[in-house]
């Protein structure tokens, strides 16, 4: 395992795309970037997949992250929304896919447990969690954009069982709780 | 207009994807190559989208298609299965998108109405009448390979509304159904 790695985290939606970008080394982390694309100006659908592509293919060739986790709901309301965010996904991983980087899928639920300690936290609770663990002293402009920042996180803290265990009780909650992930 | 073109046909699917590519030209269209690239053999849903998207992005650079067909069934059994689907859908389209392709997208019923005049034909049915239009005396070996075939000529039908009618039973049949259809 490298001892330094970076990861980008992406939560790909057909409205609004969040992403964010940490850097670990020495069981540490910082927080690179973190931002969203708008795509609900598009209404052509085959144009919101293609900015989803390049907008993630740019940032990858760019920060040249290491490991990829995306925030993927397995469940939705209906068919079509689930086709829709599938092609969001899908285009979104080809990106990774393109360039050799592995790809780790959270649900929204997994994310939201190993950050604040609780899978029906609200997206509030999930940023303030954010903005404690990697010190940033600023409010996102768009909430959203922390979900990205939350699926590269949530995937930090999964190889990360014991280091900065105490300091986030949001994790050694999901210890408690999820002792069988624990590898 | 161009006068001349090729379309890339595919049907991308989570065990098999099957691509067709044909070459108009005076209004008529030629068979340039047809396959399947097997996916059921890859456990790991990572590699199926990575194999899709790579093999997608061969055929392009190797055959330089000016537009891309695709089959996209629309409503599925269930969320799950749309989502997979979506994803496979959505790493063949980044490959569209990547090299600046435009992409058409048609129903699986559509395609066999504009090659047959029937939107219930069978598989066997759709084979039979593209063997005729494009002049294959050998029956493919996977049925499947037919699908992106088929995808790529039902949008060629879809610009040629004219040209052939009286060729095709499937395609007059169609014109008689769907005089809407024709513009």
């Amino acid at each position: 395992m490298k001892s330094e790695r970076i990861i980008l985290g992406i939560d790909p939606g057909t409205n609004i795309m969040g992403y964010g970008l940490i850097h670990e080394r020495n069981s540490g982390m910082k927080m690179i970037n973190l931002g969203v694309i708008h795509l609900s100006k598009y209404s052509d659908q085959a144009i919101k997949l293609k900015k989803i592509f390049e907008r993630t293919l740019e940032l990858i060739d760019q920060y040249h992250p290491d490991e990829l986790a995306i925030e993927a709901p397995f469940y939705g309301k209906n068919v079509q929304s689930m086709l829709k965010l599938g092609r969001a996904q899908g285009v979104a991983m080809a990106s990774a896919l393109y360039r050799d980087i592995p790809i780790f899928e959270y649900s929204p639920k997994k994310i939201k447990q190993a950050i604040t300690g609780n899978g029906n936290a609200s997206k509030e609770q999930v940023a303030a969690m954010l903005m404690g663990m990697l010190k940033i002293s600023e409010t996102p402009k768009h909430l959203d954009a922390t979900d990205g920042l939350a699926a590269a996180v949530c995937h930090f803290l999964q190889r990360k069982p014991v280091a900065n265990a105490k300091s986030y009780s949001g994790w050694s909650q999901f210890l408690k709780e999820n002792p069988e992930r624990v590898k």
